[in-house]
């Protein structure tokens, strides 16, 4: 009887983690041989601690399809980091137990840098412990900061998302200009990393002069320079737009997010950083201002997702199981750009031990001189990632996006509290 | 020689006033021989009081043609309402004069409520002055406000980008909510009536059993009753989606997002609805939320525009051409209903008496008892307006919007201040 697989979702997700998904278990069907059943863990991890397995062998491949197009996590995804061996060895030892009761021998586990971590410790104690699991980490995070990979399915749909509603926005509020709105602000993800900031700056290119002024993580705030920068552009254009990180600090470390503001219970502020910069303009240059927080809308936006997003989602995910079938171990399949216009791509592995606890930062030069744009090799690195369009079938005006049974695998064991 | 025609776009724009825009030019254009050229008032009303008009017929015929995908104001729009004529007759002498300089005899004014009253004005002092112009106005907001016509050009896609975004944002906070956030919180557009607020209410349906509570304006805030509607979903769930309208109110009449927030140089708060209900969910809950404000993005979201929409706004365009061209005058080309499935719809023509100085509300018998969520009447109000995609065509990943040339015509007349 050949094995069976454990897959899981972990941390934020996507608009393109059910694609990797749907990579998965449509590569793991094909190998029935070497593959049993896929289980999937409900709510991620968790799922694999508390031995709530989900079977997808219930799922039709109509609905294992349909993952492909549909955004989210399909089985439920968590935020539960593993601890290291040593403070935490019965959770490890859980696992393995789990594992074991259902013959597990594939540990699939879908995420970033923390769970990058996580596979790569349940593969060094299945060696210790002589049990055999072939630990697979299947690529994701919309922050893009995994390292070796050239991106992180996610990424491209949320840069996709934030660089198409940053133009549209921008048109509207130069609509507006003469007489209202001149400064439009859009806040957007990335606490660590400024890449999907960057993403705010393809609004601009050739054909289209948009003026747009990004905050980045990495660049300390100077607020005196931004301001003189937001009005150079309103004296040129008549407007502005703005994207600023979520992660922009004050020069003192503090988010832009973090004002001090109280309400009148005392209570914190309530904001993000998108007000408070939109407000520090009006104060200071007096300009009428609109604001957007895209938030998860940016992340589960699969209606405008990235066509090379999700192929890329898909292939990983699909790279996983042939890479377990092939014997391979604690590694990650990751992409390797060969060229950028065309743009081609292929899949190589990744060793763990080397993604593991390492983040990729945004290098300085992608970033203008002045600290407020993106440069050509930015750009010349951004634009394959957003190629094309994969739209989502839709019934009634609405995307068809599918929520699978999700049936339980019987427990062979007894309950565990974490 | 036949009359010029103006054209004028006015107050907040939308994905689809340029399909309208378009609708007019192309039928201008087919009617050369009652038409001559279309003049275009650069920021709205403001070019025809400044004489700053554009020639439209400096655009290519392709150029025209891409207005019908191209979001926002294509000529500028603006927020200047004229006073009666009592008040500011100076003004509209002026409009005549300008009209008379450049052989103007069609005023085509493309806008909500005020330039319906504008428009019929207009049309008044015309008579009065025995200068004979042909008022015609065409139908935009995203407020669904205006009376007769069946809906309004711009509501439809609106209403079709917040559903969507709200069933993608559902899927993901579902996803979430085993470990992490349980409730997210939209804010959306709509400050005197609860139309956009209602199509997030569209995020379910008899597939896709979500959670959505949703706060109009003309249901009284009774933050109790919310939180205990919030619970039961989340006890439910899991999880609880929530929709904002930007014009939900205290019981006293403020709106909720004024909370007399102050930062630390006691400016007043920043924020918008979302944060301040995301927030007291937290304090009375506990639950961990997310939230987003749309803001622009909503009206700028072409690139998920409802094709219904973009038909009509284009047709009623047309139509306004068309209905110039047989000799009407002071009215408004409006939608009229036939049938909701399949859905049908024909154009009539509303009297411009009858639609300024009117607003429609939101019938209370689209609003649930508990005031939480939307009836069937609604729905089948709603659904057929979100029908149909109608993407527009993309270039390296990107919308290919158009931005004209929008030459000026060359000035008659001494300059005017406003």
């Amino acid at each position: 009887m050949p094995k069976n697989a454990f897959y899981a979702q972990s941390g934020g997700v996507t608009a393109v983690i059910n694609a990797s998904a749907c990579g998965v278990i449509e590569a793991a069907r094909r190998h029935g041989d070497k593959i049993g059943k896929v289980y999937a863990g409900r709510n991620g991890i968790i799922g694999a601690l508390t031995e709530d397995l989900i079977d997808t062998s219930q799922e039709s491949e109509a609905a294992i399809a349909a993952l492909r197009y549909t955004p989210s996590g399909a089985f439920g995804s968590c935020r539960y980091k593993l601890k290291s061996l040593e403070e935490n060895k019965r959770e490890y030892d859980r696992l393995m137990e789990v594992f074991k009761a259902h013959d597990i021998g594939y540990f699939f586990y879908n995420g970033g840098g923390d769970s990058a971590d996580t596979c790569h410790k349940v593969s060094q104690l299945s060696e210790k412990l002589g049990f055999p699991i072939q630990a697979i980490h299947v690529a994701k995070t919309v922050d893009n900061d995994l390292p070796i990979t050239d991106n992180c399915p996610g990424f491209g749909s949320v840069a996709k998302y934030i660089a198409v509603s940053t133009r549209e926005a921008s048109y509207d509020v130069r609509s507006m200009a003469k007489t209202s709105t001149k400064i439009f602000v859009i806040e957007v993800m990335g606490r660590h990393a400024g890449w999907i900031a960057a993403a705010g700056g393809l609004a601009a290119d050739a054909e289209n002069d948009i003026p747009v002024v990004i905050l980045f993580p990495e660049i300390e705030f100077d607020q005196e320079r931004f301001f003189a920068r937001v009005k150079a552009m309103v004296d040129k254009y008549d407007y502005c737009s703005v994207v600023v990180s979520e992660g922009a600090k004050w020069p003192d470390g503090r988010f832009l997010a973090e004002q001090g503001t109280r309400d009148a219970f005392g209570h914190a502020q309530l904001g993000g950083a998108a007000p408070v910069v939109a407000n520090m303009i009006k104060d200071a240059l007096g300009y009428k201002y609109h604001w957007a927080v895209a938030d998860y809308m940016q992340r589960a936006a699969r209606h405008i997702a990235s066509k090379t997003d999700v192929d890329q989602a898909y292939a990983l995910g699909q790279a996983a199981v042939e890479a377990a079938v092939r014997g391979e171990n604690a590694i990650m399949p990751a992409i390797k750009r060969i060229s950028n216009d065309p743009y081609e791509w292929e899949i190589i592995s990744a060793p763990l031990s080397e993604v593991a606890n390492v983040e990729k930062m945004m290098p300085r030069e992608f970033i203008s001189e002045d600290g407020f744009g993106i440069t050509q090799a930015c750009r010349d690195y951004l634009v394959p990632l957003i190629q094309g369009e994969d739209y989502p079938p839709y019934e009634n005006g609405m995307p068809k996006y599918v929520t699978l049974k999700n049936e339980a695998v019987a427990k062979k064991l007894p309950a565990f509290e974490i």
